[in-house]
């Protein structure tokens, strides 16, 4: 047993551990900082769908480095893995460390979520949530080699690209889902876009209705079997439900949890006790629209939180600037990017929010002879009293995934339409679509046709 | 002489024409809308250098769609020249037709700037201003056809543009411009990676020092002298010197000008006459952040000018949004993107400006091992004061043009480094950088740093 002592102590080393780390040395620099983890190397999470198929192909091109760069450097770094935590003496306990701390961030993270209907498959050979660690997702990965017939049980980002690499690596493969796929983030009228281009490239579609459950024979999984009773045959079944907080530490130390089981934190990310802290994943969250507990879980958000916690240690420097969670999200389907930010028609309609939309459908250069060019759809819901933008959603080539982020800090900057029908843009032949039919403008205009 | 009469008449089928129109009809429904235009067949204004090289390769391919669709339809349009306007009796003069009106929208765009030094040089057959009317964009490009070696004077976006395309297309291409090339809208650091690139294609750089004169020989130019005396030989001399209002028509009619020639206008886009608006390169136009007089031409600023003034011919229906025009623009030389908007340090510098700034070089994929990841930087530029964003530049691949629009919506919005660093962001491996390393919310986290 090693005793150990720093001012700053991080648990968890993955995108909110490590911007937690380089903000509180940058902010701190007279103050000692050491990050605990589990493992010396660990995968970037959100790359993780592509080393199962053609784009990486494999888990060491999605090692993630912590470290490299002068200030990862001066963030000691310790491989253990923290068993109890006492918040009153300030010592965290791993395995073969003792580590006395001041201050101290929980970045723990998330763990796949198990439906309950899955609990006893989940233990079978062939069934998989898909972790986080280098060594789990290396073990699903050799394991999927040699077999062909794969079954993605989950319509969200991760299933569906986990059901496109894996396709595009030469297996069969089936995805179960709801009525649409990227149903949380998208309305019918974009998904359907998506789910033909899965469709043309192979992939099987079990929308519609859920898995009951793992089926098993010879004590592996057969395959599943739906609620309506159909049944379907795999090798290899994944489980891409959804993620949980990764808060046993935390709640085994006494701490509030809240939302979700995520750790109870405030506006600067601190938990009920002044010198811990909680970011990322496994904090609690709440939505940027009701205000309610939210379980989008976002590297980026991650790493704001972190940010806002690195620098606010010993003294609240500022106000974080975003009240709630913008579900923001980008992914590629075949050759055409998806991207949603904010609230769905879908969801507006749930929260009985009176709004309005517009949909913009052009080209992505201008004039459309442009070599490249091709199809850009933008989709605009805003509050029909206000104006007030409170969701998007893109379908277009790959610049999609920053159009959505102009959307996101409109949403953030409580941007309404009128503001946007007289945004100053910069548009290139090249690189956008004409002046004239912006398509963000274009659909912020035909929302506030649509009032008249 | 045809008589004609019209409730909305606007002079002038550009990018600011052309939404006015289709604006003023959305908004009203119950009044006739006529456009009259110069020539039956338009070009795309920014498409225009892409005619010449292989981008486009023919002046037919840049043709601009007057029309299309069912509101655009809705827009009578006439083919005459206006040569006079009675604003007291509301008609206008053109030469084949007398139009009455009720609402008139000037839009009558931007004519090539000549500098007193290339007055005379100009009349000569093989030395060009870069017009936007089809038939003079095609006389350039016949007049090119097997002549080699071209003179492109002026560096900025158009003269870049135009002497890569040309380049392309197989010239020898020499650019004669300022210290650094795209000098107006980046600062040195950015702007030496977009000349490597030039003089890596084979164009020729004549910087630092301006041409004096156009030099003649038998009656057609024969190169130009440089202020140190240095000539140098051309087959064709191309001036892209810029642009200034086109507002003849307007200052006869008695309308005030102001703002480097252009229309004087109110925020709702109205002239000192309550009838009569102005919109466009016509216009005169105030910088976002002196509210001084401003030269900056934007097409997508035209567009916005254009949807206030076609919402507000009967009643102000809101107030523009943007109180000054901001520079925002974005181009590609070879393969990469060169972005801006808002000042440039050196522009902080000459306005006395108290600034910071920040500089995130990283990566637009991650993990860095995706196939297409290539280098991503962007500077900000913020008052140190207050953090307020007045300026970034972005060099990057494809969506360094849609960043550059995150940028330009801080600016406007008047966002501030610290709410730039807990930005939320949609990042995904095939699309964008790591969400821990997104190079906006780097550049803000580097540039508070910078004050420590």
């Amino acid at each position: 047993m090693k005793n150990l002592e720093t001012d700053i102590l991080i648990i968890g080393a993955g995108p909110a551990g490590m911007v937690a780390g380089m903000t509180a040395v940058e902010n701190n620099p007279d103050k000692s900082v050491l990050i605990i983890k589990a493992y010396e190397k660990n995968q970037v999470p959100c790359g993780i769908p592509y080393v199962f198929g053609k784009t990486l192909g494999t888990v060491e091109k999605n090692a993630m480095l912590c470290g490299g760069g002068a200030i990862a450097d001066m963030i000691k770094k310790v491989i253990d893995t923290v068993e109890s935590v006492d918040i009153e003496n300030k010592i965290a306990k791993a395995i073969n460390h003792t580590i006395k701390f001041d201050k101290l961030i929980f970045a723990t993270g998330s763990v796949p979520f198990v439906h309950k209907h899955f609990e006893e498959g989940i233990k079978l050979e062939n069934v998989f949530s898909i972790h986080k660690e280098y060594h789990k997702v290396e073990a699903l990965k050799n394991y999927l080699e040699n077999r062909e017939k794969v079954i993605v049980i989950g319509d969200g980002f991760i299933g569906v690209e986990m059901a496109m690499e894996l396709q595009s690596g030469g297996k069969d493969v089936t995805i179960v889902g709801g009525r649409h796929i990227l149903g949380g983030s998208f309305d019918e009228d974009m998904a359907i876009e998506a789910e033909e281009i899965m469709v043309k490239s192979g992939i099987k579609m079990a929308l519609g209705q859920h898995a009951k459950c793992i089926t098993e024979k010879n004590g592996i999984a057969s395959g599943i079997e739906l609620i309506d009773g159909t049944t379907l045959d795999a090798e290899v079944i994944i489980l891409a439900t959804g993620y949980e907080p990764n808060t046993t530490l935390a709640k085994e130390a006494g701490l509030k949890l809240a939302r979700y089981n995520g750790i109870w934190v405030n506006e600067f990310m601190r938990t009920k006790h002044k010198d811990i802290f909680a970011v990322g994943d496994c904090c609690g969250r709440r939505d940027f629209i009701t205000k309610e507990p939210s379980k989008v879980m976002l590297a980026s958000t991650s790493s704001a939180e972190a940010r806002v916690a690195g620098r606010s240690l010993y003294k609240i420097k500022h106000m974080k600037d975003f009240n709630g969670t913008i579900a923001i999200f980008s992914t590629m389907i075949g050759n055409r990017v998806f991207a949603s930010a904010g609230v769905t028609e879908k969801r507006a309609i749930q929260e009985n929010i009176d709004y309005i939309t517009g949909i913009s459908k052009g080209i992505n250069r201008h004039p459309k002879t442009i070599p490249d060019a091709s199809k850009q759809s933008v989709k605009l819901i805003a509050m029909r009293d206000s104006g007030e933008i409170i969701g998007g959603q893109v379908i277009g080539d790959k610049e999609a995934g920053e159009i959505v982020n102009i959307i996101g800090l409109a949403i953030e900057s409580k941007l309404t339409l009128h503001s946007l029908i007289s945004l100053q843009i910069a548009t290139q032949p090249l690189l956008t679509s004409a002046p004239t039919t912006y398509p963000i403008v274009m659909a912020a205009q035909i929302a506030l046709n649509s009032t008249k």
